[in-house]
């Protein structure tokens, strides 16, 4: 690395100049508890450092990049492990969790025991197997998939299935496998609870979209029969930002290949991607991003870099990325508020009825998850979650992936692909070796139709609010039920604190059910 | 730090899968050199992490997410202090400089001694105190230079100088405090060596600038009395590192408050400023920070992570951003081949010969050291050299600078400021604590123009070449001679290798006097 120092900014502070993190050996030993902060902060630092390095690789890098990139980020992820790992958090843990602290510690202790625990169990050589795995494992299924072959890959998806059934038995021998890999992404909310909601999304979802399917409504499509360039569909999501509220002192928009947000309190950045054919693409998946972004940005500053500074698990997360990318930017009133900008920006005409639809349009016929409309995304989640599931049980044989799937496809949205490359092979999450992450998209989209439902309760008009391009109660509602407590609560508390009730489907379907009957007259 | 994974490829790679550093118990016990070695590629990548870190600062960053930064930054600070003196380190260090090792090996390890031991013999608070210095030294130097108030920096400069006397004690006792400091950023050239180069360019350039001043001679400036913006600027700079071969897959281009280069030999990417009346200005920065961007492209791809794969310190860096700001694109036959490029680029008419003039105009009026030629650059240096050393050595009070600067300013270049915010307090590396950095700035040129002469008279017809935009034996011949050897030899030794003598002023002064009493005609 090296800092040309020519303007004199740069280049004078030497690394052995920039240490600010030293201990003062005269100044008085801090308590235990002190202790541990200060490391756990050390460790999340560094974490953060690593989300860094991964935005530049996916937005900024230089094509060959790569070889020094993926040195320096394996670099910063052991250093990671091992201070998560230390002996000494295992024993300031011990002897915290005996002290008297108030619940803020409390959380802290909570929090840092559970990933301290998990990483600590797993051997060392178990997790260098498991990334040499998922390293060779990402080219052998993109030539599968390319090669619509999907025998190319079973050999390497049962390894991958063998190693995170180990991975799971490290950290809990005694439990069912899949919800221990389950907690990694969603820690509390419990399998059984997912279980039960997806099995509600089945049972309320495939018999509405058959009746959609049955439907003679004919949704509108302002869009259709035109491209929009590049730069006209940045102006229109930078517009879009700008009207949702997003800082930019504290953000920014490119684009990437596959949309992303990461960041922290402070710098929480959104990625985007441009298809000529379809704006409401770019739209719909910026609006998403915005999402997961006001989540991080709402977390509290004075935390920053323990738990209590940092967003609950992935179910909350999505939870909010969905809040804005349905609720909000997918209901009439925000079409009846940002339509001109709309028509200004893409030269479209259309009435905001006309965009609420062209925005809600359901196509059962789809087959590719990421492509899926907010009613058949869900089902693409369950038929992944229900072989996943048995999967990792060894209640279902690699061998016969394709064939349950293609099986799942038709009984659920009645469309069975021709290759396993838009059936089986689409995704990556199998060959990164994360199994029972799925279940959180669709915990998240649940969660969200549960939170709206709340913040509907309490602010006054909110329709009227959205209609008019005024997100502040939402913002202010958002941030004081959900973001400023970071990961304090765990996901159930969080849940009964912001909603006074427990997790329940019950409010996705509703709206789901009200929203998409009268859409489609059915 | 938080990636949205909902496009289903970054965010599935939980850290706990990505480790691929962890050692395996089962493989062999490796060998000192390969444990050795293994230690220092991992505290060289969190090095290059934190370079990234600092490019996004510059570059990239919201305004507002310095807080969470300065905590990323310090950590990996802190990350790479401790394995740099790690006590196992200072052990294979003694254990191998008893074994039979390859020269290779022995370049490794001598680099990496004085590394940690310049590291481990600063006791962590001292290193803590420097710290806080320096980041209590900026605002008070800031608002000093707004308010054109040196008594108001005094006190802290004081404390800076007392506090590196300190440090230069810690390393060594019993050498002169100032040579110890030198030796951060020019560790094997000597102080001797680099005194008794600015006093020859003192002595020679004083005179010859005199000589310039009283000439009648008038340079053409074909630019002057219109303005350029941003856009047509980038545009002309990109062509600019198109013709002179800027390796863009693994670089890019970006704009910064500062222009500076960073980055590994797998990705070096420079940045610009525009100055709407000054195209020159971005050009020449952007061809400097070229030079500098062309050293890390240089260095050998299978030694990244050790001293074979880095840079020699700052005067040989120094040596390649000026080799190719002044030599190459300083020269007549540069403009020759890109004055087309200029014209149709900028709206600009004018010969070669005006362009070349424009690009070589001495301005012994001006100021400032950022802003000054490739001359009276160097005057600038050597009065801020005289005093930093003077001071150091205690030869100099604080509160004597203004005084003694500005009579320096006189002396050399017959220009004397009215305010010490266009003097003394213009820079900010005695802010940062960084004395003995500026020798380094001439010790580049001077070094630039030895190695250029040697490339002359290895590379038939180099001006032929170079007008017909064709480096590709310049860059052979750099990347031979210099880049590829990283830091294998010692400065003396890669000179000597590179152009058959050591390090000498006689080149920088022979083609100085000759090209500026031609452009002047005196």
């Amino acid at each position: 690395m090296y800092l040309s120092p020519d303007a004199g900014i740069i280049g004078p502070r030497s690394l052995c100049e920039s240490m600010a993190t030293e201990a003062d050996p005269d100044a008085e030993t801090p308590d235990t508890y002190e202790q541990f902060r200060s490391h756990v902060e050390q460790l999340n630092y560094v974490g953060d450092a690593a989300g860094v390095l991964q935005w530049d690789q996916e937005v900024m890098m230089p094509d060959e990049g790569t070889p020094a990139r993926s040195k320096q980020s394996a670099a910063l992820s052991t250093l990671h492990h091992d201070l998560l790992t230390d002996d000494d958090v295992g024993e300031w843990l011990d002897e915290l969790e005996d002290e008297d602290l108030d619940p803020e510690q409390q959380a802290v202790v909570r929090e840092v025991r559970r990933q301290h625990d998990r990483a600590a169990k797993v051997p060392g050589d178990l997790v260098q197997r498991i990334s040499e795995a998922t390293s060779n494992a990402l080219p052998v299924w993109k030539e599968a998939k390319a090669d619509d072959d999907f025998d190319a890959f079973a050999d390497t998806l049962e390894e991958l299935i063998q190693l995170k059934r180990e991975y799971a038995e490290a950290i809990d021998p005694d439990r069912d496998p899949y919800e221990v890999l389950f907690e990694e992404y969603e820690p509390y909310l419990g399998l059984d609870t997912a279980e039960e909601a997806l099995e509600n999304l089945r049972e309320t979802l495939v018999p509405l979209i058959d009746d959609i399917k049955d439907s003679d409504a004919e949704l509108a499509d302002p869009f259709a029969g035109d491209t929009y360039d590049d730069d006209t569909q940045e102006e229109l999501v930078r517009s879009a930002l700008d009207y949702l509220g997003y800082d930019w002192d504290r953000g920014r928009l490119d684009t990437a290949p596959h949309p992303f947000s990461t960041g922290t309190q402070f710098d929480a950045r959104v990625t985007t991607r441009f298809d000529p054919e379809d704006p409401l693409g770019a739209l719909g998946s910026t609006i998403h991003e915005f999402g997961h972004a006001t989540y991080t940005l709402g977390l509290p500053d004075e935390h920053y870099g323990t738990p209590l500074g940092e967003s609950r698990d992935l179910s909350v997360h999505e939870s909010q990325s969905r809040l804005w990318e349905n609720h909000v930017g997918r209901s009439l009133p925000f079409w009846e508020g940002f339509a001109p900008t709309v028509e200004d920006g893409l030269g479209v005409s259309g009435s905001p009825q006309e965009f609420y639809e062209a925005a809600n349009t359901v196509h059962p016929e789809n087959l590719i998850r990421v492509e899926a409309d907010e009613l058949t995304y869900h089902m693409h989640i369950v038929l992944r979650f229900e072989i996943e599931r048995d999967l990792i049980q060894g209640n279902l044989d690699v061998s016969e992936v394709p064939q349950v799937w293609n099986d799942k496809m038709e009984e659920y949205l009645g469309v069975r692909p021709d290759t396993d490359a838009e059936g089986c092979l689409q995704d990556i999450h199998w060959c990164h070796g994360s199994f029972g992450y799925f279940p959180t998209y669709s915990l998240g989209s649940v969660l969200a139709a549960q939170l709206y439902a709340a913040a509907e309760e309490e602010i006054d008009d909110l329709d009227a609010q959205i209609r008019d391009g005024d997100f502040e109660a939402l913002h202010e509602w958002l941030t004081d039920n959900v973001h400023s407590h970071g990961a304090r609560y765990e996901t159930d508390d969080l849940i009964e604190e912001a909603t006074g009730e427990s997790f329940t489907a019950d409010y996705f379907l509703e709206y789901a059910d009200e929203k998409y009957r009268d859409l489609y007259n059915c």
